[in-house]
């Protein structure tokens, strides 16, 4: 239960794509088609209502290839993309859609429903961790990064406060509520993003997250613009703090 | 007086650096030892009490050389350098260090300091863009940035502000009193550098200089660490952030 399982495999780019299962966990791995064979790892999390191969996590995940030479996994989060939905899913969701189309504020719900399903993605992504680092081209000692915006964060941050494993991590665009007193435990280097006209996240909101992660580095990355306005170039950003704190990329091989 | 008279020439890894003087005004020209011949111009202000070849700036400038293929220009700030200080200057120098030793804080006089600065330093730098685009390799017509920290900050926005030749700018590491209006004439896109634990500058001034700028296109680097720490790699992000708005970088010159 704790192996990959590889489902399908396809290859563009320089970029070899396999879907695999961990058991009823199904993931994605973007690994580079070419190049020394082990090579550090990158966790992505997708963000909420979206799946493992959203374009954005496909996106991200061949800057990473291709730019940092990383193997990169991504999960469907609890009851996203083809994983069940609990009748607790079902109302949430509802709930969410209900207070968007009501004109309120939509932080509450995400808030609340991202804290449940980040309880029940923890323990899937420690054991898909396990999984992977059991394939020859990662391996059990090398390094493990995290990526993950929005409902990625929401898991993210209480995933890293408890996988020592995972030794840099890019997060953002959430609401501190529910995070900050975890974030206060973590120590390794971060990258945060923030949009500085978030129509949902209050601007003092995402400055108080940022603020509450212990790291000695870390790197606020602000933006102008609403919610969804967030750079593309960031992702090229996140290869380079990948690089420079899992120390790895194209043109100086590590593996 | 509006011509750029060269007074010295070496080069070092792919890089020629020029001193030169235009009128009484002295400065240094980085530009790529090999390449086509035209490319965009970076004009660098140094901070207050350094001058135009401190190790930062031509850190800096190699940087923006290898990574960008750009020109990159600094000259010496009055008061700065080899060049000769007023009485009024000897007095607010004097009393930067008087606060220091006291432990007073020291923005009061920076600011008021820093802004007469820019009024003498604005039409210097205006006059040195006119002979520095006289030059075949420059042009009249090429895309020009700006990066100034600090002392480079207070005097390049006003610059920017007036200077309608600089289409991207890269600021950071001041405080808004004397700056917040200019910057809200200011709608290029621009880069801000912020230290999250700074000493000198309260969070809530970087942050409010910040959000001061008109531009849409806006981005603010704040790192964890002191005034001091502002960390390395952000010019290297710094180059990026050109290469996307002056269009060029060594993989695809546009010259």
């Amino acid at each position: 239960m704790r192996t990959v399982h590889f489902t399908a495999e396809t290859s563009a780019d320089g970029v070899i794509e396999r879907d695999f299962t961990v058991g009823e966990i199904p993931g994605v791995l973007w690994s580079p088609a070419s190049g020394p064979e082990r090579a550090p790892l990158v966790l992505m999390g997708h963000g909420g209502g979206t799946h493992k191969k959203w374009p954005a996590m496909a996106g991200r995940a061949h800057r990473l290839v291709t730019g940092g030479g990383f193997h990169v996994a991504v999960i469907d989060a609890p009851a996203h993309g083809s994983r069940p939905r609990t009748a607790y899913d079902e109302q949430e969701i509802a709930e969410l859609y209900r207070a968007r189309a009501a004109g309120e504020p939509e932080g509450p719900v995400v808030v609340r429903y991202n804290a449940q399903l980040a309880e029940r993605a923890v323990p899937e992504w420690r054991r898909t961790l396990d999984a992977l680092q059991e394939l020859p081209e990662i391996g059990a000692d090398g390094p493990v990064g995290y990526y993950g915006l929005n409902m990625g964060t929401a898991i993210g941050v209480p995933l890293a406060a408890v996988e020592p494993r995972i030794s840099a991590a890019v997060f953002g665009l959430h609401w501190p509520d529910a995070l900050a007193e975890t974030a206060q435990r973590i120590t390794i280097p971060i990258a945060f993003m923030l949009q500085w006209d978030d129509e949902h996240i209050p601007r003092d909101s995402g400055l108080a997250l940022f603020d509450a992660f212990a790291s000695k580095k870390k790197t606020l990355h602000a933006n102008a613009g609403r919610h969804k306005e967030h750079p593309r170039f960031e992702a090229d950003s996140a290869v380079r703090f990948f690089v420079r704190h899992l120390g790895r990329d194209v043109t100086s091989p590590v593996g």
